[in-house]
Parts: structure tokens; sequence; C-alpha cells
């Protein structure tokens, strides 16, 4: 029989014993019974994103989940979220992240996110969008809250270009400068594009009225994390197979877009600690009727972890198994599912670490083995070892039974 | 927090079932509460140094622990043991290790070894070092016991040669011959310093006195091993952080000189079984407070191993686990503790084998797993699973929270 992949990836989920939580992590902590009767009936291990030690980010996670090798194919975060906030991204399109900031006349850095701005920045981003400067069309689009993106399109663009946010306050604005030779031009598009849009912005009604009310204008862009869009081939040239996302946080949507996944909308899934987990779970299983393979990206241990906050991580992984429940009881016997994450976040630290991500695989077919309990050290003895991220699609694919044969 | 890694690598530990330790590894059958503590204490697991059923060398594999990939970098021994007795090793350079020998008028090897000879070799070596041949410079420096280096300095050097020393006694000395058409003048380079060489020592001091007191004379040079010094980052500018080795033994501090580590001399390292590995202990925790990482060699067990002693190297092993006594008292909140070793040596076969080597990893933030005996066997079903040489010291580096994110 063939079957269809349901891929749950708990962003963050990872974590390394906490003290607050007499050294447990938050997966150990959490009441999790549908987690564990998951793992219980299915097999169990590993998962080093990229390789063991590596650190991934979300984005390079993300791809090896998806199948691509991120070594191969990854120069920037740009593209990515550039398709995540809606922009058609092309190959040969260079892609930066931003931030609205607040400058003060000697372009010095007040505010790197002009006081968490919310309202009017797609009024601002449509007054700097569309410019051309040296032959390159540049186009900008906000992203949720103080983000936006700047894209260029044109020829002989290089993304080997510093960043002009220093991530610093009270310093001056960097000029942007080119790695190689050949990033002179993009370097320079970049840096004037900075110059025209803080003119464009300073008066803009919406930074007028901003003062008016006693905050910070969003005077300023601050561009990073230069990329060019690589050339993948899409999931269903690659796998064959239809795909859908779904997922609240830009980034991951635009990933998901950018190779070829549709991307579903759910009510209430935003990427933060609020979104409505059941309703992504329903959705998927419903999707599950459509497409071939369906990828959830559940954000909010990641925002509990970055917040260094265990006991809400801990409680967010109670929400999940919660949810997971509706999917344990609607289960059907042609759904390969799984679940892991795309990194670690150790609430010690508030930050990615390279640490491995528990995996449990859960369907008919898979060879289960003497796991009973869903977490980070009890995975580790499963049946399924310590794997590669680019390993985990090919591997769910054959369980589906739609694996092509190497060899004959 | 940002922590600071002590990697102690215990040379040649892992090992086989012996029959005369009824069945046991010398892990098994020591008595070695320290080692059992940090294993109960951390996370443990099998380590293959290059790739699972092939044989490290010793210099391969602390390359590999150092975050070198040797199949990309290696090109043979010869550049390491150079570094190793203190020669000046350039990009280029073409190096082999030698051993003064014993040969009779016919070229004849008597002994590879020339009786052991302990006394008189920086005599012989100066007496052949700093000779021109075909525009090559050579120097030669001779090292512990028997050993030498001739280190090749000159345009279209090429190590893909033969050796010279068949490792055969009474067989005549070999022609070294070129493996690829590019060697051939290294391997005339390397005969004609080899007849030089033997017409240099024949009639020399040291080898008319030897020879008054019947010991066999050094009178000729065996050349083996050439490699060409590879092209590599150094440790601080592969991981941006500071490196300190401590290590007895020629060839390992070669290796980590040559890597840009700063290698400690530290009184009564050895690198032989009378070493002093409490001394070593104390210096290295010491170094602790001044470097990011700190690399201990203990040679003892090895040197055990290649004797077939298995009795002997389970002593060493209860010698080294005493000195972490000091070690587990003296520990550091921001101390990430790693043991391993280099490569198995079975004292079954008195050699080096493919056998995956125990790991463990100590530490705040490290997932503490079931295993609390440190020993080949038990450590397969720890937390860390298996894993490469090669991604060790990344491994380290992120659980110290200093590694690099991979993407956004």
């Amino acid at each position: 029989m063939k079957k269809r992949v349901l891929l749950i990836v708990c962003d963050g989920l990872g974590d390394r014993p906490v003290r607050k939580l007499e050294g447990r992590t938050p997966l150990q902590a959490a009441t999790k019974e549908n987690l564990d009767w998951f793992a219980t009936q299915g097999a169990c291990g590993l998962l080093d994103l990229i390789s063991p030690g590596v650190c991934p980010g979300s984005d390079t996670a993300h791809l090896a989940l998806f199948g691509y090798d991120p070594s191969q194919i990854y120069t920037g975060r740009g593209p990515f979220e550039a398709a995540g906030v809606g922009m058609e991204v092309r190959r040969g399109d260079v892609a930066l992240r931003c931030n609205f900031a607040t400058v003060d006349e000697e372009r010095r850095v007040l505010d790197r996110r002009a006081g968490r701005i919310r309202e009017g920045t797609r009024e601002l981003a449509e007054s700097i969008d569309g410019m051309e400067i040296d032959g390159v069309v540049t186009h900008f689009k906000e992203g949720t809250e103080h983000r936006g993106v700047l894209l260029l399109r044109g020829e002989g663009l290089d993304p080997r270009i510093t960043d002009g946010d220093s991530h610093e306050i009270g310093g001056p604005v960097l000029e942007v400068k080119p790695l190689v030779p050949q990033a002179e031009k993009t370097a320079h598009v970049v840096n004037e594009f900075m110059s025209r849009a803080t003119e464009a912005l300073s008066d803009h009604p919406v930074n007028l009225t901003r003062k008016g009310q006693g905050l910070e204008p969003a005077n300023f862009i601050l561009p990073r994390g230069a990329g060019k869009f690589p050339s993948i081939p899409l999931v269903r040239e690659k796998w064959g197979l239809r795909f859908a996302a779904i997922a609240g946080v830009a980034l991951i949507r635009g990933i998901c877009r950018s190779v070829g996944m549709e991307v579903l909308d759910v009510k209430g899934a935003t990427g933060g600690l609020d979104t409505d987990i059941e309703a992504k779970i329903e959705a998927a299983m419903r999707a599950l009727e459509e497409y071939h393979v369906v990828v959830v990206n559940i954000k909010a241990p990641d925002v509990a972890a970055h917040d260094r906050k265990p006991g809400l991580k801990t409680e967010v992984v109670e929400r999940i198994d919660r949810s997971l429940g509706m999917l344990r009881e609607g289960i059907q016997e042609d759904w390969i599912v799984a679940v892991t994450a795309d990194h670690s976040t150790p609430c010690d630290t508030g930050d990615h670490s390279a640490d491995p991500v528990p995996l449990l695989v859960f369907g008919d077919g898979v060879r289960r083995d003497d796991v009973v309990t869903f977490d980070e050290i009890s995975v580790a003895v499963g049946g399924l070892g310590r794997l590669r991220g680019v390993d985990l699609m090919p591997l769910l694919i054959d369980l589906a039974n739609r694996s092509e044969k190497f060899g004959a």
C-alpha cells in the first residue's frame, strides 16, 4: 500500500538538562501521553539536522528536512525570508533581511526595531518599493512587526557583501562593503538604496504621526543576511510527490513555498505562543487527503526557549501533546507520522545549539522498538539510531512505499 | 555561559576481549571509579576516528579529533614527524620518517634500528644534515632512540614515492621508486641522500666507538612515509579559539604544533610508560585558565598494548583513573570534559585496529544518559550514539556554547 507522510516539526524542541527542572529537559518534565504513545508504538532516534556538532539555523534545518543538503545549496537567509513575505523570488535574485530602524541626524542607530513598530509598515514599504539603481530594480516588502525584505533583481548581482546592521545601539549605520570584487555593484546598490530610503521615510506621514505620538520613527532600513536564490529542483521534481506545508512563521512559509510546496493558510496559526496548534493538526489531517507529504511547523517551543522559560516550554510541549490526541484518534492506516524538531534551543542559553533532536516515526510497517518515552535521552537508544536531517525525508518516503530503487 | 574544553586522548585505549582477562577488555578489567563517575554523570558513545572499519594512524586520528578531515588533507606521516622533532616545516616541503639502521657491506639490513641506538644520534644526524642534491636542500634531524626525519625543501617535490625500508631483516635495502612520473626527482634525491649518508656515517666517530663496544653501527638511513605538508587553516582560524596541547610523543607534539596549538612542556611527561600522568592532568587544568581548548595525549595505554601486555594495559588504565581523581575534585562548572582515544590497539594483535573507541563527554548541559561504566561495550548504548572523529571537536565547541550557527 502506498502511504502518505505527515512530518510534524516542533521548532526548537530539543533542549539540555535544565537546573530549574531538576536536571530534566522540558520534554522530560512534560506530561505527554500522546507523544509517548506514538513513541511506544513506533521507532525513535536522534537527528543531527546538518551533522553532529554543527549548529543549524531554522532555514538550513528545514531545507535538510525536505531532503536538500544545505552545505551544497545555501548562500544566505534573505531569499527564503523574501519568499516568506509573499515576494516572488527568481533564480539570480539577491535578497536581504531588513529591519525598520530609528536613526538620528548623524545616522547613529537609536533603535534597531523602530520601537517594535507594528502599524503602518505596509505604507512605509510601499513608499520605498520599486526603485531603479544602476539598472537593478529594488523591491521592498514589509514582514511581521519591524521586519522587511529587500529584493534586488538585475544583471551581475552577488550576495557576498557585509551587513548594514551592526546589531549595536548608538553606533553609526554601517556602509555595506563587497567581500569579493564581483560584489561591488551589489554593495553600491544596497548603500544607495539605504540613502534614498531614509530620505523617503523621514517625512512619511506614518512617521510624522508616530513622532506626534512620541513614538520612534521608522526612518531607516538596516539590511543584513544577503543571499542568492539557489538553483534547486522543486519538491515535486525531486520526489515526484505533492507537498503541502502549514506554518505561521514567514521564514518557514518562505522556504516551503520556494521549494514548491503548497503553503496552506490556517486560521489561528500565528507562529507565536498564541498559535492554535489544534487547528494546525486538524488542517494537516485534512490535507493528507490531497497531498502525499504534509509538513507542519509549530514554532511555539522555540519562542519559549528563546525567552529562556523552561516552565513555559514544558507547557507548550503539553499543549502540543494534547493536540496530538486528535491525530491519535483519527489516525489512518496509510499514514506515516514523524515528529521531530529543526534544532535544539536550550532554555539555558536561549539560542540554537547543535545538540541532536529527538525523532519518532510511527505507522504501519515501522519497526517498533523498546522506547516508550519521547525525550532527548530516551530516544538515543531507539531503533532509528542517530541520523542526519537530510536522510529523514527519503526514509519517510520509503516507509510510504514510494521510494525509487538505486540500482536494479 | 561560554565554556572551555578539555579533551583527554588516551592513546590506543580501545581494545578487544582478551582471553587472558577472561574475555574482558583492559578497560572492563580495570578498577576505575573516576572514569565510571564521569561516565555516569555525562553522556557516552562510540567514536570511529576516520569511519567504521578504517584503521586510523595516530596522526590521522589526531587530525580528525581536531576537526580536520584526514581524507581531505593527509598525504603522509613525514611532515608531522618533522614538526614533532622540532624542524620548521613549510608548505611544499616533503618529509620522510627514518630509522638509523645497520647494513652490511652489500647493503643488506642487519638491524632496522641499529641496536636501538640511544646515544650519539645527534652527532650522526649533524654529519648528514644540510646536503644539496639536484637543487633540493636536505635536512636531517634525529628523533627519539633510533628515529630521525629527512626533510626536503626545493622546487618540484612530490611525496608519491615508495619506502626505502622493507621492514625485513636480511634483505637488501630498497631503492626508492616514484609512484607517479611527477615524483621521479624526489625519488632520485632520496636515493642519492641514502648513498651519501651511508658514506658519511660508516666512519663516523660515534660508529667507530660503537664497533669498539661490540654494538651495531648506525651506518644507514632507512626512509619511509613520505608526505607533503598540507595547506590547512590553523586551529585559531578554523575555530576562532586558543588551543593548547600536552603530549610527550614527538609525532603528536608535531601535529599539535603544525595546526597552530601551543605545545606545553610538562616535567615528567615522557610519552612512555613512565610518564607522569598526574603532572599532565594538573598542567591541563592550569592551562584551562588561559586556553579555550586543551588537549592531553596519554601514550601509555598504547605502549602497553603494542607490547601485547593486557595486564599492564589494565594497570595503566587504573593509573589514568587515579589521576582523574584530581580532575574530578577540581572540576569547574565552565569546563566540558571529553575522554576518548585516538584508536584501538588490541593487546592480542599489538597493532592499531579500526574498532571504535569509547567516548565520554561530561559537563554542565550534557544530556546525561544511563551508562555508568566506561568501557567499549557499555558506552555503545550511550546517548551520544556512534560518531565520527571529525565530528567530536564541533560537538564539544557547541557544548561550550561557542559554535557558530549555519544559517539563521
